[in-house]
């Protein structure tokens, strides 16, 4: 009798090879599917790992292009912060990966996706949300979830004993004292030491950002060009780096990676709030995602009518929840999503950013679409303008106020 | 016949001068107004300028703590930026002022207010906004926008001719290329040479801040103790600095100005939305202001309820329009106030801020009044939380994504 | 050994009586909990049919002065209505219910509240989620969701034989062929027949209202009086009715109830969105509840400034969500609900109403706390207004629409 | 020397005859433009009139259709309501009004544009800047703004002196105790006697509607389909009336008008805010707007996905004021425009509505779009759901409130 098809989002770490292990045990074809989405991983290791532990076959997908296009870019072009202030490095990459992982389910006639997700976490969210939006006739088995599993491997010595026991090799270096996520756009630290935010974190954490005393002692200025609110280009003047051009959206997030990591950009400390109802601290380091959301904030700010700006601030708070919580392929983000790329249709130019010693300052901006005009707002020139009408303007708003203040007597009360 | 008497807002310079000069030739008893809140300004100086030129009266006013208290801190309280990076210190500025010289108009019997603010401005708005709230009966003159007035004074040339014939001394030193508001929350810097966002502002254009490659090159470490969401104290552990605590508020924002500047804190270079529907180039330090800020973001973020911390946003971006557009003192200002306030009532707690070349990192939080709970989000304890739960959550969150996908057959549209 | 305590919000009906019979088998100590919140059932006979079945107790309350003075005018104070339609007399119901099962659960000891809600619709959530926030180390037992009691329970007939079985009296009155939820501010009904909105539903399916046929031949005039947004009374003049004043407000109620009945106000069929995620047809009769609402938004917008009236509009429709879905002892239905009420300081008056074949009319208000200045506006009053004022006013708005027409040659597109 | 045109927005009223005659003697040659809306004039006999006062030419232009289609329909689709209760009648006329005016204007190489609207309204507001924005290099002329003009003529016997002596036909007929304003969409009743809100309107007042103790005593039955939110047919049934089936969308208002006014349908009396920050008490008549309307909102809830329609609504509410305040032709009202056609891709399907003695009531609604599925909901069907997944849901959600309660302790506080 044929086997179910289970496939497998795999890492090559302890949790999920004893996942992988454990699945085959249950009488499943596992295969193992492995994203790169930048992370820092030895690909081919993982693979011959998830062979020896058994599995039927295992996919290695290089989604950065599609990471960098379709999910990273769209989001600084959509302007998302979560709680004011997290680019969402994490959140993105679950739907990105998801459609990989579901494409293969579906061309190996899968059944199952498995992942090592843990219970209490915002990505076993964020992955079966995105998994059931695009395959709804599928099913997602969460080990963690299931108490047969979970009572079974209480703590990492129970994995590490079951690992011992079915030849699954262990690592010989200890685990991190907290966990990390990492992809092309972004680093996150959290839980172990972490846990207590009124913990300073131990120093030498990042991996992606030099800590802001050892950065150079010069600052770095790029030009970075947007195309109806999506960067299309930067390009690095000759200065202590190399002059630079470049069009290619995932050379343009290394490069910026590589130049903000250096001056120290982009970390922030945080607590958040996560979807399940926790409170939990994190920390991440966004170097290309910093200095690109920067840019951009300035130039929209610079091309958009005010009122325009106003109803795309509230839809994009609206849109960074939505991806935040694992809702990327909802009705709501869809229609979200087409409603702030539309609101992008003259944030077209170019932005001159500083970076230097952990700081993105703004220098200067240029755009043809902008509805900037200096002789409007300069104070020699009276074009457009009659400053008689000024007095109409507040003394007709000065209307309501005075009314309100005759009626409450509120002068009296006003401080 | 006993001539009405007027209140001008004066500073000394130019402008107003020869403004104080026309009002008592079109037959006013002028009592200058000065309010200090905390611009490097000879105000000794000044006063004497416009008693030599015939001011009736001269009122130099103090209203530093007033506007820290009363304005400044609250406005961190209620996290107030505009459009997303301006943290509004001339309008904050701008009602406190208003405040003083009403207080003065009732005192002296007057029936006008005058000023020098230009037809193009938010500061006009903002001004006699104030005054009509606080003063419904009152009237306010604004030479700038009489014809009369700005007929014959077309340019600065005019103004030195008129002022040259009357006598009224003029400063040695050339006008600035640019124009600048300071208080003791910020400097602005705007028009003139600024005026085109593609140039690259001059350097050692700012006053309150070091240029990064001049700042120290060590850290300060500050921790900022916020009580109801008002920044109440600041500890400053023995450093390079001599250990200091601060209770008082005028004294924790010079302070964290000195700090601040010293580490070159707090500087941004925007377009921005007047209220006028023009759009303007300025250029903004704010080093405590900062600083106050992104301790308070943090700690807010860790104390406030998930949804809270949402409809507080919600508010906290419409009253920045109110502050920026002038309507602190009406009623929906009121309101809003009072909502955010009470938002604030669990945001007590010590925020561990760094500060160093330009950037304020958060390194730790306290708070006996927040809902993080460590043991809660422990991914090694698991009281409180089944992890099959986890499982009913997203699959009830999954019924509609599903539903949605077979309606649309979404999932062949979904890249 | 001692059994557990539990209680049963119980009904009467079959399924609750049959979980009842099903709860003591399971070896519990069961007391039912019967909240009258002016339903119209026979609750002695209710009480017996328990004794008989086996309940250890039972406690009938009468919650409905309870419901109406803080629930009910509470939210017509907060002008909470559902996706623009539904009124929320069920979801303002369970919280309230739960406050009086909770502190029973309380006095006696009890470790678990039992009730007969199923696993599609909103009600479990709204009371688990009410029990909870007051009782949070509280166990709720849902039958309905236990696979043990639903695979055993399949359908009406498997309940029926085992009533039989246990002697457990069956009603002789058939099922109706859909659901209702009755107390003093509506009933509700759904599923069934109903369960397709494409039907129109049977005639004479609604019990507090008459048919517009069958509606009286004369309209009735009410006034009805708010003090700060809550409704304390109101008068029926001497007409077809006797003249009355009522100012007690469980009796305002019933009496908006049956005249409101008699001139068939308050029904509606309507498609409204689950809080799981499901679409679901229901229909409501609010008598009392429709015209009072009628009433306090006309006489906010009355009495309330412009933008407090926009703030408090965005506050309102997140507060209704939350009731909706169960949170109304949530953090952020506290922190709405204090902000909504605040925003009624000035809602205070009266409000002339006429009902009438369905319709309600509003003809007349009157407030003392209100901002409309019938001066101000008259067109034959120039009182604190210059025409001139308004041409700035116009042209200040129209620099914006200008500049915008200007850059995109608007004006060749604009149809 | 050539005099400059100037068009002339003309009723055939006094005061707008008056102000023809008025420009006629200030040097201008006068067109006057005659916007049919759907109002009951006599535009032949207006125009016999201008040309005798002196107009250049007069110009009737039918816009009727072109008001219909592109202002009051999608008004329906967007689901514009001003402040909760007007559908904005007037505020749509405007933009259609000055779209041909200013069609006129440019073809006729005119300077100026004129209109007899007064300083206090809303209409001078929403005609200027619609103008302004589509002839941004146009000027308007408003009389009764100018001082000359307003000082000369200070009341109605001003005006009828100088028609006298001018030889300007004035009107047997004496001023109606209130103004009007009427096109097809509805007819606005406000100042004079309905200036104060406390009085009870005249009887008789209303034209389109019946009294309803007046209306017919049998139900009128009418599907309404629309496609993308657009109504686009409606079908009567043989029943009182003859069966009918409307495709046009002019004869579709006009049939639901009459029919709606037979059944007393859509009369609301109100106090609004105006945009200069007046209050305003004013009463409207809209029965085809009404009607379709409500059956608009009932397939909209029907067919949309549940937060897709709260993003919808937060647009629409900005929408409506943006057309109230007279911004239809703005950088947000195209944009808001675009994002609320956007959201109703799936608004198609058919309502049933019964009109009866001023009551729409919703029957029963039909859609292919609509993500309703009767088998999910139905309690008697388990598809798609498992009721242990409720469990998981509930118990998630309430982690945050338990959280909450056990911190606050609220259980003591909360009654």
């Amino acid at each position: 009798m044929d086997r179910d098809i289970i496939i497998l989002a795999y890492s090559g770490g302890l949790d999920t090879s004893c996942i992988l292990k454990w699945l085959i045990q249950k009488n499943y074809d596992v295969v193992c599917y492995i994203a790169d989405v930048g992370q820092n991983d030895d690909f081919e290791k993982a693979s011959q790992k998830a062979k020896l532990i058994g599995a039927k076959d295992v996919i290695v997908e290089d989604l950065r292009e599609e990471f960098v296009t379709n999910y990273m870019l769209p989001a600084i072009q959509m302007g998302l912060v979560y709680e004011s202030r997290y680019y969402l490095g994490t959140s993105l990459a679950r739907p990105c990966i998801s459609v990989g992982i579901v494409n293969a389910a579906r061309k190996l006639g899968a059944k199952y996706i498995s992942h090592g997700a843990t219970g209490k976490g915002n990505d076993q969210v964020r992955f079966e949300l995105s998994v059931y939006s695009l395959w709804p006739e599928g099913k997602v088995i969460a080990p963690w979830r299931l108490p047969e599993f979970f009572n079974r491997f209480q703590g990492r010595s129970d994995l590490i004993e079951y690992a011992n026991k079915e030849n699954i090799p262990v690592a010989a270096t200890p685990k991190a004292p907290w966990s990390t996520d990492e992809n092309i756009m972004h680093i996150s630290y959290e839980s172990g030491v972490l846990e207590d935010p009124s913990v300073i974190p131990p120093s030498g954490i990042y991996k992606m950002t030099r800590e802001l005393a050892q950065t150079d002692d010069y600052a770095s200025i790029i030009d970075i060009t947007f195309q109806k609110g999506l960067a299309v280009s930067a390009q690095i003047p000759s200065g202590q780096e190399k002059a630079l051009i470049i069009t290619d959206a995932l050379t343009l997030v290394e490069t910026l990676n590589k130049l903000g990591g250096q001056h120290g950009i982009g970390r922030i400390d945080i607590v958040e709030n996560r979807f399940l109802g926790l409170k939990s601290r994190g920390l991440y380091e966004t170097p290309a995602g910093t200095i690109l959301h920067e840019a951009h904030l300035d130039l929209e700010a610079y091309a958009l009518d005010k009122e325009v700006l106003r109803i795309k601030k509230y839809l994009q708070d609206k849109m960074a929840d939505f991806v935040y919580n694992g809702f990327w392929f909802s009705p709501e983000a869809f229609y979200t999503r087409k409603c702030l790329e539309m609101s992008q249709e003259s944030v077209t130019g170019t932005v001159t950013v500083q970076i230097f010693k952990g700081s993105v300052s703004i220098l200067a901006r240029k755009s043809t679409t902008s509805l900037y005009n200096k002789d409007l707002v300069s104070m020699d020139i009276a074009g457009g303008f009659s400053p008689e009408d000024s007095t109409g303007f507040i003394n007709i708003n000065a209307v309501r106020l005075k009314e309100y203040a005759r009626f409450t007597a509120a002068t009296k009360k006003i401080k």
